[in-house]
């Protein structure tokens, strides 16, 4: 094909290789902005009218056109085509073809490095929206399994080993306040995708009497760049966009890697529903956690898509490079991971079943009270590093002895320390220790029920 | 060594092997957070004391012997060991060997667990000022430069080619709003780090009645943890903090390949002064610019610890996990680094000279008014497709003829569209360009003395 | 839909739910590895019937049954089906139903665990083959161009600073050589691939009497795995592909930077012809160096996948986890990208025209012959500091007469170095500097002619 | 400081600013190379001399003047000064210092450009070897593992699920195998390290009459690098370093991750010895599996240390930038990293005690011999995918009525395929499992002692 079919192609003597078209097309991908893209021109339509660039017969046509475009594409009547490399062109060769000259206007005082800016952002925008409602959807799941296995006791841990008791509503709650922190980031970064890139046209701003405040208003942007050339050039808000994404992964691949554990045999904690697992084409006994591990797994995508865009952004010049044209594919890719995870985790939680038994039988073995005894020689008055050498060695003594700590006799504690006293049994059993944790945001079920009842407020407020 | 030495070594029937110790020692890197264990350790006591779990006489004790031990370590005079592990037990130990059994009864109540990410909250949050201010810096250097500067008319650049006439100063205070989000997100991520740990103890919280609201308010946290696992598991506060500096580093990056490329004898835009360049060990005629290429080659370390920190917390089952001592180095380094960075991009943009004339002689080649051509065209009535057309064909005849724009006679023009009158001239000149890109964020002299006036304001605004 | 339908659900008392289904199915991806998969179990079902345990007769079947849906893949007529997750199942399943009970015998002895890894080892092999063959071909145009332009001199920069004057025959060679080690590391990784995994069954072999010899053998694979716990669990050949995919691309991106900045009116060292630029939806003037940009902007994807891959496999347990399953696309991706750069590389490399005049006129600027200067005067017999200091000098001197070092007299020099004689001024032009340095290596022509005709030499080697 | 102490500082008229110095000095950590650097210039200087260059008295100046100052940087007797930036520098200066005028001649035909590529090889080559010894060493203590502990049997893990028994020799021998390819790998990158740069010089080559081939034989490198832009301008050998220590990282964090989880009371497979564990600050009874979780942790800074150096490449023009100094840190500490954890994991797998009784009463639970069944009823004749169906039916009736396999009667079996004989019960028990694996790499216990043998014999050969 030639370049007199571009829209650009004016000054240009040869015709684009069709490998180039082909390599340099992003319309395969960046179709799905066609929405955005649409949005932003029929504001921009309105724009041009208001200010008397075109007249109210063209914006009729031109809008009109857009809207039909609209509906082709949504219903997959359009024809993307790569020799007009994006979504911008196709539209607008569309609309061009469909309503002739007024068509050829809508460009008028916009280059594709502003409009593409737009686009993302406002792409960004709705994404975000998603990705915190789905995450408030997790978040209210886990509180209503923490409110319905209320008083379950389990073993808390550190370093996957038995360290003390906890409920197992404190261990769900603390995932709540992890992704509530996620919301937040995703709420912080709105303020830097908010910002209304239009009107800075190539790079320099506009000749033609443009109002963006107008624009910024249509389009509900509270603030509008300053200045035209960072407008083109910065990405920085996707990235910190992709940065939140792999924070929330993070979050989602230690809750996934704890329900992989606890689905093993040998915790046997949780059993996700047979609806949430998958066989084996080759062992017909087993039922596999594929859900966690491949949440799990999705870490490397989204830890990808993150390290893709740092590294096309470091070292370009200003203001628009092609490069740019790269971060399209690691946004929708990570956008998606993550909405897609948060959405089948909320479902996978509410088709858990967490083994009470188990989780109780696996809290009273071990030692997980021996911190208890300590605190309890420190209220006898004993300095709490002596405390834990003492308490140190009767663990030892009873590793040899093959004994529980509640199992000694008073007669044996005592050899370790003159001031243990009859009351010390009272504290040595799981309960006891659970329902001591009195400190603010401890395991106590009095705090653990306050923090329940704040959950439940907090995912009743607006967003 | 034995385990009798450690203060854990109660239950342990062998000594550490040596290898052991050094493998696992932290204390060789963070010794550096002896300011802000002892700040905690201090309020710690003080609240035990009012909590009446220790006495007056005893905190009397712990806060000279705490004050001992940092002035000694401000003075070089302490002896960190790795027997002792790590910041906190070299404290702790070095405490009990001065001033014996109430030594022995600071860590009531605490535990490593929650004391580590109490220090590594005060760092960031010490470390996020200090970067703050340095980001201050950098752009009260580039308001003044750009002040300076003010009029001097440069290429704008789209794919390293010349594209509109901007100014200089336009250009530099792209920098300067790149660098207002950056501080906007480090303060965004203070809301994170600000929050107290201290209380979660082990992971399930204490069953002493300590007071976190009185330790919250003295170490100036405006909020507690809510979770005690969340609170010791937790690390995404780091992640955002090293995420933040890696999008610092990106936009230091662009500005360093900036300098470079204007420095080449092909650009010559811009003098780096010699005090801040160097030369080659074996070309004489050298003078490098050093400082931009080492910033722009420092993305790597600052990426690199951003991934570091997300690959270590991949798939970490709750609660704390050795794991996490890797959190301090790629914390250290990033903000050593980012520190280090603006500082000298301050610095050296204060000693930068740049070549007026060069850069004017610049804007003037090329074919930058194009645009405003096709602008012109547009207000003549032209739809701005064709409009892009029709100078498309001017500037492949320019092209062919080895003219400018404005060397074309009207005739010329004329030939290409008939609506082209003499009052084209006045749009081709480089200055009329610039000046005509009036809207909001434009290159036009008036709108960059209003940014310059803008900024300057921020800058005296509270950080 | 039920489990019933699925190949693996007898133990299954619930139905897959249908958001699990979509979460965890691959075939929309794997499909890709139809052809690998296939011809795994043509071999397969070939040594099943060798073994005896299929018939001759359901060999027959099944090899029928697969061929054609082999070509029902190859002409779109196959429908992939999500519910059937994979493309091993898709194909399974599709078997079953056209050939009835002899389609239920080929998974026999076999596992999708290392069914996959084959089918992966086959595509990186096959890919492996398409990249060297790429690499080779860029590396014979930049010797073609190496070629053409002989005798071409230009500066060689260090810092993007003149420093020596070169070839620009010897800079395209640098190239050769970055892709002929590119090359090399690709055969390498090749011994990993290249190591049959069938036969390792689930992970623990398998007890049926298969003949892996054979299969290895009509899979051309020279080595067979020696641990089936090891052969479905490992996947460091696909990160090895994967790194060596980013290495080979930042060689690509290295070119695509001095591309761009040899296109920028101010060097303008190169012409990309216009078949391989695009245009500006904006400026009718541009003409933008897309491919170079894009090139370097896809440094992103491709050490975005080394990342994702890197992070997935973290700290997983032995043996297969579905995390695994997340290795494909990144694989995909770097493959394609790698192939598409390459091939786009060799084909614009072809369509570069370099302006000899500007490369020369720019080597005869700056001071470039002052290293020369200085290897004069050691072999006058100064030590060679001194001489650097002296030249240093001299250089000073000239910058602030604002003449070129052969624009000296022998007068002036001679104020610096009383040994300097008139032979200096053989060595002071940029010719002379070129020619000495015949160091093997070096950029002296008749090194280069040397060099060049190695690489011819070695084009013709068999990869 | 003024530039004249500079041994570059000919031309400059400014000093560099002492901010500057700080920023730009590698000495601090590139003083490592010292030994490299020392070794690179003896061998230079006999070149020199050897040519004629230098005269005999010279280099044997030179020779005595380098012996001295490596004596004193081994003595800790040398003082590094960040003035003189780097290590070549500062031995350079005190080697002027020291000997006088011969001192000066030593860069003679030399640049910091090819002597800083000299060094980083001569480093990583001789990492290369310290590497593969310990790799080696960790192969050899799994090895001694798996024959100590031949015969007992333990569950083979697929999604963390019991999925068929194997020997705990055979487990083991998987990272035996993993690491050999490791061993490979950096086998096969000292092909690209083992090339001397040396020759190359600033950039170009040199004028004067070096001898490449006598400095490469002397210092033994079998290449010498064909093109010398490309010698001091590619550090493609560092990358590919790099990413070998990341693969070996990950198969050692694999390897941590199942120390962790065995460890677990709920596993309890292992136990690390007491000097291999570490204990907490307030919970008496801890005993943590420091080491592993460790390793595992170190995950993030291998990785980062490869995305460091990625990063910093990315996009670079030739030649020399001064960003190629950022290479050396991820390289430092990524070669300490892996080599700390391999000596450290060698030691420790010495200090493992597996409990047999724990593995072998895992290995019998579940449904672990599924498979064998589904094997069993193939080789009577029926389709794979249906015996494979049947015995999901099996277990789904097991789990229903709480019982084993093997405790199902005849009767019971029968009732889903009347082929099932008596001869079944041989067959579900989990060594006739095991045993049945005979399948090339299988876990049969003759198979495993093959492999055993094997591994043994290929621990005697030469690395």
């Amino acid at each position: 094909m030639t370049n007199q079919k571009k829209l650009w192609g004016g000054r240009f003597s040869e015709a684009t290789a069709a490998s180039v078209e082909e390599f340099t097309e992003s319309v395969q991908y960046d179709w799905r902005l066609f929405r955005h893209d649409i949005a932003g021109s029929r504001v921009h339509a309105r724009m041009l009218c208001r200010q008397e660039i075109i007249s109210g017969e063209e914006l009729e046509h031109i809008i009109q056109g857009l809207n039909a475009i609209e509906e082709d594409i949504k219903n997959k009547k359009f024809e993307f085509k790569t020799e007009f490399e994006d979504i911008h062109m196709n539209i607008e060769k569309a609309l061009i073809d469909r309503i002739g000259p007024a068509g050829a206007k809508l460009h008028t005082g916009r280059s594709r490095n502003d409009q593409i800016c737009l686009d993302t952002r406002l792409y960004l925008r709705s994404e975000s929206s998603r990705i915190k409602n789905l995450i408030r959807e997790v978040n209210r799941t886990l509180v209503r399994l923490a409110r319905s296995y209320q008083g379950a006791i389990m073993p808390g841990y550190t370093h996957l080993q038995k360290a003390q008791p906890v409920l197992l509503s404190h261990h769900l709650l603390a995932y709540y306040e992890m992704f509530k922190r996620d919301l937040a980031r995703f709420n912080d970064c709105l303020k830097r995708i908010n910002v209304l890139p239009l009107g800075a046209a190539a790079l320099a701003g506009t000749g033609l009497p443009l109002d963006r405040e107008y624009v910024a208003a249509e389009l509900d942007f509270p603030e509008i760049s300053k200045n035209s050339m960072d407008a083109v050039a910065g990405r920085d808000f996707a990235v910190e966009f992709l940065s939140n994404c792999t924070i929330t992964q993070l979050h989602l691949s230690r809750l996934a890697e704890e329900l992989v554990i606890w689905s093993s045999d040998e915790f046997g904690f949780v059993e996700i529903s047979d609806s949430f697992c998958t066989g084996s084409s080759i062992m017909p006994q087993k039922k596999n956690p594929d859900i966690p591990e491949l949440i799990r797994g999705k870490s490397g995508r989204v830890t990808g898509n993150l390290m893709s865009l740092i590294t096309t952004m470091k070292g370009l010049p200003l203001t628009y490079n092609r490069d740019l044209q790269e971060d399209k594919e690691p946004l929708f890719d990570s956008a998606d991971t993550i909405s897609r995870e948060l959405a089948i985790t909320a479902e996978m939680l509410s088709n858990l079943k967490f083994n009470k038994k188990r989780l109780e039988q696996a809290a009273r073995e071990g030692f997980m009270t021996a911190t208890d005894l300590a605190d309890y020689l420190v209220k006898k008055g004993m300095p709490f590093r002596d405390a834990h050498a003492v308490v140190g060695d009767i663990v030892s003594y009873c590793l040899k002895q093959g004994k529980k700590l509640k199992e000694l006799t008073l007669d044996e504690l005592q050899r370790y320390a003159r001031v243990i006293d009859r009351d010390v049994f009272d504290i040595l059993s799981e309960e006891g220790s659970i329902n001591s944790r009195l400190s603010l945001g401890g395991t106590a079920e009095k705090q653990v029920k306050k923090a329940l009842e704040q959950a439940e407020k907090e995912l009743e407020e607006p967003l």
